[in-house]
């Protein structure tokens, strides 16, 4: 039975040189099974080997899956590339579970002859798009897996914004900034500024703000078919930087509006089988390993 | 032109005695109008004066429309009742605005012309139930608008219970109790221990552990179509209580099972026009008067 | 040369059920020394065996230290029962480490040589007292050396009271209780109320809301020099229950005064060469073990 | 009889743009008064009209009073300005109490008249001082009455960094930065990072991470005397700033150590009679009105 995919993108962080191995690894598997390989033409020539390239934003259009190995990072950019084509990603962690990536390098030939058969979950996750408006001129766009982030460029200076959601004014904040977090980015930066964890599967936005001076200023979770529009206002001349999981998009003046909502498209993420949320959260916030007060085992379900 | 609802029930807290005044002109304005009235049997000949009274468990069924005088509590008991025979309710407080009962009373004439001519908002609300299981058998169930509560009974000693949603193990707690709560009642007693707003309209349940033992314990925001089962450790022979909207439901043992799901129906809430959720949050959290660094006047929304 | 401690009492939690074969070797260890051994009258043969035993109480007058075997909460219950006498402390934990038993069962012997041998540092650690007051008179009074806790005993309804520090009128709360935490207790129930670390070498007393209503009702130091009153409002009837260390008071009704403030005697803690306070935090909170994003090797201090 | 001070400094924020009215009204009185008023030779002459001025730096030589008109913030330049010349530090507010600046202006006669007579409380507030060391050499240092802090600057990056207490390793942070605070500070920037409000006779330093990774990593409160050492790690290049006060100190790299420690001087803050520490936190933080569930009038004491 041919496999269910047939042309697959491999992208890796840092150029590969922490993942060397691996990558080797993988494409010796896939090649041995058949499959056409694609990696971004960007790489340098001791990853590639003698594998095919493309231009990084090619890689959608080519394959019809996406394999990221590397942490989370990793596996966020490559998710933002694939949703253009609309393919699904796969992530190889470094050896430590991560929330997104969750193959372990030593389990690459059991996980892919698995997914590669047809049997996986595929999961969609929700992308944001932030826009930021300077009157009537759109300054910049950009998609965020986890967040689209307004942070204060210097760091002296308190930030003050309006926010609004789907219209209606909703608060003025002050403060170190702002978050828009999806489900997948409640686990990320939202979650250390006293953000609650989402359920991947719902269409709920998370909006945090960033160590704000009015202690009643919390986190508000809205539907994913909101929009949010959040207001620079003059205070002190501060300025602002607008990210798209953690990666630049524009700097954010007074006046400035910053349009959040739901992209188009979802993310699609495969796990091979056995993937459960739940058991990921567990394992990555030292959930049931209680050292303040160490009680019987709580690691198993039973 | 007819009224929208002809016959209508009025339900107060505590017997009456803080809002006799508010009942006595808003029973003479829907006399005036020609609507038919009906009280809870119990309440005192003081408060009912001339008008019907029937047993409080029938009052949904012989109204149309359910209006609350009081604060939110007296709300919450209204909405439980009224879900049962899928009528809507309307809130008159106490003087101040509440997150529920939004109509202030000296605008009762206005409000209530508007809204018995049909010019209103109707919104829908998440109802909880909660049953706790012994074994096979059921030993309480109730309905919370707010949330349901597990709480710990002897102070000075703290809970261990297991949580799962749809059946996937979550997490094991140690702390005060465990929160369940809709989207109104993230607003509530949830968030005190660290929960997030949630927005009314969204299908989400907010899972928060209170005063957890493990600091990475944090809220979680699962779909209201998931299912929650909590079951109890036996630790130091603790015991608990568990609540529907603070009202006692059940002692929960170690082995008891209290499983918890949206109710089947939802609440009905009437506004009057001029209703914006996000109003209401700023006025009751101090948003937009931040007397540590007071800034412009933030206020308005422009 | 003759061991610094000659007469050492050992105390347990539960009757030794769960530290039987620690309490045999510490008990064989220490008769190889030459030391007298007391323990409480109240335990079970098969844990006293040979050795002398005295009513609880007198422990502190017969001995010059007390060896508690356990988990914390056994050490705070020697620590109150030492801090009479004015003798010393020192604790063997059940195998995991603990912020106040800082020597594992398997070290028993290298650590003990240390100590007996007069090698170890001494920590005073601050005490509290709690006295509750009935108009003039004082119903119940006791020692925490980690808090002094007020929790509503009725779930479902809130506490209303009042808090004076030095007799200046602090503040009016709505919530779950109060707590008043040493340094030392700032790192157990306080912590899980949001409250902050604070050094045990600091004289200083953490007052902590429980879940409270207000948010920005937040933890606030005061001098340990300072004394706090907390007035029981009457809310709805509520009623509270003191706690010191987690062991009941009294039951505080409305109007009840609770009355906190060092006591007069430190707590001694005594620890074998190279305790470091920092190192007993960093291993209790998971510090420098983040799994969201794991890091290079963050446990040592290089 | 004469004036307990003779010569007094004014200073002002903006150039004393919001506070022409009272500067006029506040030299008008001095005069009258016979005291000596010496203003910033920075100020536009329409500001400082008739009156003497010298630079800034030579203020708390010439005076041994400052006057500050205006929010806290001119209040904690005044206070440095002062410390160096050990003179006590006076402030007058914009309209609306302040922190620190605790004279409204419609209260100037009175005030001033009771402070020059010598009626007057006197606080000491700690001082920290920050050392900003590259190898062997000190970059920068400065001084904060409120907090020393390191912020990142790319917004994007998280950093990582060592804290280290009197030589001690305490944990390895990521996150947002890092701040140490004063008590007056710690109801600065540090409660919005969720640190604890803490008494302004304490001798203590509030180390608090900025929105830090790791959940468990925790406000810690530290002894006054004390030194803290934070060491900036290499995070993927990630660059910080060091500032006090909000005031911009250094630029602080990868391998570069910030020392901590309490300045040899205290500030010395002068309050008029009926100062009350509690009263001032009550309402600057809006205690004792709670909206989300209005009880009785809870802003008096009794």
């Amino acid at each position: 039975m041919a496999d269910v995919f047939s042309t697959i993108a491999i992208t890796c962080s840092n150029n590969g040189t922490n993942t060397k191995d691996t990558i080797d690894q993988l494409i010796d598997y896939l090649r041995e099974r058949g499959s056409r390989i694609v990696l971004s033409a960007e790489l340098p020539a001791e990853i590639v080997g003698a594998a095919d390239v493309a231009p990084e934003e090619q890689l959608a259009e080519l394959a019809d899956l996406i394999i990221a190995v590397g942490g989370d990072g990793t596996m966020l950019s490559a998710a933002r590339l694939a949703s253009e084509g609309q393919i699904p990603v796969l992530g190889i962690n470094r050896g430590r579970l991560g929330f997104l990536a969750d193959i372990s390098p030593n389990e690459i030939k059991e996980s892919l002859d698995q997914v590669l058969s047809g049997n996986f979950a595929t999961e969609k996750r929700l992308l944001l798009k932030g826009e930021l408006w300077r009157g009537d001129d759109l300054v910049a766009s950009g998609l965020g897996m986890n967040d689209i982030v307004i942070k204060r460029l210097e760091p002296a200076r308190m930030l003050e914004f309006k926010t609004y959601v789907d219209g209606q004014y909703v608060n003025t904040h002050g403060g170190d900034g702002f978050i828009a977090a999806s489900p997948t980015g409640s686990t990320a930066y939202a979650l250390s500024c006293g953000g609650p964890i989402v359920h991947p599967t719902m269409d709920a936005i998370v909006l945090a703000p960033i160590c704000p001076h009015t202690l009643s200023d919390r986190p508000v979770v809205i539907p994913a078919v909101a929009s949010t529009d959040v207001i620079m206002l003059d205070y002190y001349d501060s300025k602002a930087e607008v990210s798209g999981d953690g990666e630049f998009l524009a700097e954010m003046l007074a006046g400035d509006r910053l349009h959040i909502e739901a992209a188009g498209t979802r993310v699609q993420l495969i796990h091979p089988p056995g993937y459960e949320y739940y058991d990921v959260l567990r394992e990555k916030l030292h959930w049931g390993t209680d050292r303040r007060n160490p009680l019987r085992d709580k690691n198993s379900g039973q």
